[in-house]
């Protein structure tokens, strides 16, 4: 896999500074110089520097190995200092970042997963991506309750209520699926170029999920699903947010009332003890704390389906219920931030899914968009879910813009931002799918650009 | 799935108390009423009751739904609260449980993960299984090498030696494997029935990992796979832990060194920074803290593959190098020391693996094995990885025998405990793959018990 001789390539990191409520407000308005002096210097003060070194170190003179570090010296700690695990204290920075002043409400708030730190598909539950509309409380699960009702006599038999005990002893399904925000690269539309990978694409991650078919406990109501042709759910947060989901989804067995996440309960910020899991389609649907599913004749028409999570067209209209996230893809590293120190092989390496399937291919091009080469895809391929990548590159120290191209089982291809403007136009906030360009400059310094 | 209107069973959580140095004592002496009367003691303090109702609940009455809880009344808490997540509150007692009195030497320790809590495959990284020689340490990234170097001349053509910098710019893969100690269920094996499925089978984790196979780094070195047919893996620890693999394993790219686990780099009590997976193989292979790859022409025959990790057979010959892990698998819940506390339905579920490839198939028995039912898998089904299984079952409020029996893709099946006996006596202490049987007594108590 890797040539011979080759000198292996070194990347620095991208700065570690969490952007201001400032910075935010530059961003939007344009003005991208006070950001990036504002992330260099956090960068400057928290990134050790990263020593430019030719091929993999050399054991003569290497201090590391030529003095017995602590660790061997002495005895370690037991287990039992640690029952519940945590990361590094070296790995501190590795965290979600939010967008400080995005609202004025605190509770109003989303944090970004960090891509550009992360391997495989597993998001780890500490670092999945939030958006909440009324922040986030840890509900107690003895005080909870599921309620299953119609929203008119005749659409079902029996009202049900579950506690969450009843709801682990009935049959259940484990299954790994990608949830992205249907907000991702949201500020990307109208020529934003957010800083690095975190913020452009981070309301994205990808965990196992465990619990209950909706279908299962529809028909333990006895619904008349000749009638009841879309489900309302309901969360049990201060926003009581509410969304409708097509019935097709849950006949499919695809939509189920998960408590498990990654082997886990659920984290309280991602639902605990109960969320909606609705495989391809953006995160407002993924009800949290859910409390309620009621089942209808006819689509809702909620406040997050009509005021939000719509798509102003050029032509002035508001497109509706686009719920699902189309095929999509993007280099988490090199990303935007990082910094390419000498020439050599990278391994390129990035993230692609649809929800309407699974990925089929990934292109990759570092010449932006003329030349187009098929990445490895890693193990496993899965619906609805995350696939990494990998792709093998020699920077030659001359610029280059890094662009991924992902292809679903449908034949879908993943559109450039131009062919999506000629559609959509440039006054959408949701479903940007389009591909992300990071261009490294022949300082390696590598920058979010807009091409294509 | 749910047949029509069958009552929904309750089950019990195991007692949440630990094991103290006095009940490993009594467990390992046969004395099993003072660790009984210590966990229910334990238990009656910690764990919630569990009300037994007549199916799920009824709205009419239920307090939780007539009165509005504050989560739905008051403002949430902002993303910024916490940057890296932790679990609920509620969830405090999920945790790893160490065996207290072990070993005089508190770096010499063992935690096991909560597979009775667990869901799907992936564990938490923060519930992964530990096993420590010399205890653990959060070692310093920028400090830590690996090197790559023969046993004697000709073997390969460079030593060389890697900082984690560089691995992290090489050629990676992602792949979800099972990682069980070769002493897991070991206790069994002489008689002794831990009390939860934590004692039993808790020494068994999966993880998606990520790392640089092990064929390239050899492969920059100029190894000479003529000659240089095993590696010895060193780990950085005060152990300095060693282990012999077959070159084999290398050659067909299974074997990598790991820097990445669940998504984000290792935790420090798993190996930070760097691992060796090798895939089917017991855990003591996979060498934590990995400092040093050795090439050579023969076994080392470390202190770890002649002293530990041998299996005594009958004729009192020691069983070498026998280091893959057969099939294998449990059932996480209802397992030992639960209570089904009603008759009705209840969901069997547990794990099954193989060193040997993937399972096929997962029987169960609800009758100590004189009638077996083909259990539901679920995807993805991966290559020595751990495979999710669930079983419908009505519990009748008879004794009943809970076993699982799994059959993997050459064709083997796990053993009865009788049968694995015939052939390896009860001298042992490693590799017991037996089928694994839970009583459930009348009383609805779940018990370890040995049959087949």
């Amino acid at each position: 896999m890797l040539p011979g001789p080759t000198k292996i390539g070194v990347l620095q990191s991208a700065p570690e500074g969490f952007l201001s409520a400032e910075d935010i407000q530059s961003l939007k308005s344009g003005r991208r110089g006070f950001l990036r002096a504002s992330l260099l210097a956090a960068g400057a003060a928290i990134t050790a520097p990263v020593v430019a070194i030719d091929g993999a170190a050399e054991a003569e003179g290497d201090p590391a190995i030529l003095e017995l570090p602590p660790w061997t010296r002495s005895a370690g700690q037991g287990v039992a200092a640690r029952p519940y695990g945590a990361p590094s204290i070296h790995e501190a920075s590795k965290v979600r970042r939010d967008l400080p002043g995005m609202s004025s409400y605190a509770g109003n708030s989303v944090s970004f997963t960090p891509l550009q730190n992360l391997f495989g598909i597993i998001t780890p539950a500490g670092l999945h991506y939030e958006r909440h509309h009324q922040g986030w409380h840890d509900i107690d699960p003895a005080r909870h309750r599921l309620m299953i009702n119609g929203s008119a006599p005749g659409m079902l038999k029996a009202p049900r209520v579950y506690t969450l005990a009843d709801l682990l002893r009935l049959p259940s399904v484990s299954r790994i699926h990608f949830l992205e925000c249907g907000g991702n690269t949201g500020m990307e539309w109208a020529g934003a170029t957010m800083p690095t990978v975190q913020y452009t694409h981070g309301m994205l991650s990808c965990s196992e999920f465990t619990g209950v078919p909706l279908r299962v406990l529809l028909e333990a109501s006895g619904v008349d699903f000749r009638k009841a042709r879309y489900v309302l759910a309901e969360g049990a947060d201060g926003a009581s947010l509410t969304r409708t989901i097509p019935m097709e989804l849950v006949e499919s067995d695809e939509v189920f009332v998960a408590y498990g996440q990654n082997g886990e309960m659920l984290r309280p910020e991602n639902g605990y003890p109960l969320r909606l899991v609705v495989p391809g389609v953006q995160g407002v649907s993924w009800v949290k704390w859910l409390r309620r599913i009621e089942v209808g004749d006819q689509p809702y028409a909620t406040r997050e389906e009509t005021l939000h999570y719509v798509d102003l067209m050029p032509d002035g209209k508001l497109r509706q219920y686009s719920s699902v996230q189309e095929c999509k893809s993007v280099i988490t590293a090199p990303s935007g931030g990082q910094k390419l120190l000498e020439t050599g092989f990278y391994n390129i390496t990035g993230l692609a899914w649809s929800g309407r399937g699974k990925v089929e291919r990934v292109d990759v091009s570092v010449d932006g968009g003329k030349n187009w080469n098929t990445a490895r895809l890693e193990s496993p391929v899965l619906d609805k879910a995350l696939t990494r990548f990998n792709f093998d590159w020699i920077w030659d120290g001359k610029p280059a813009v890094l662009q991924s191209r992902a292809i679903d089982s449908t034949g879908y291809v993943q559109p450039g931002i131009s062919e999506l403007r000629a559609v959509r136009g440039t006054q959408s906030i949701y479903h940007n799918n389009a591909i992300q360009s990071w261009q490294v400059q022949a300082s390696g310094e590598v920058k979010n650009v807009q091409l294509g």
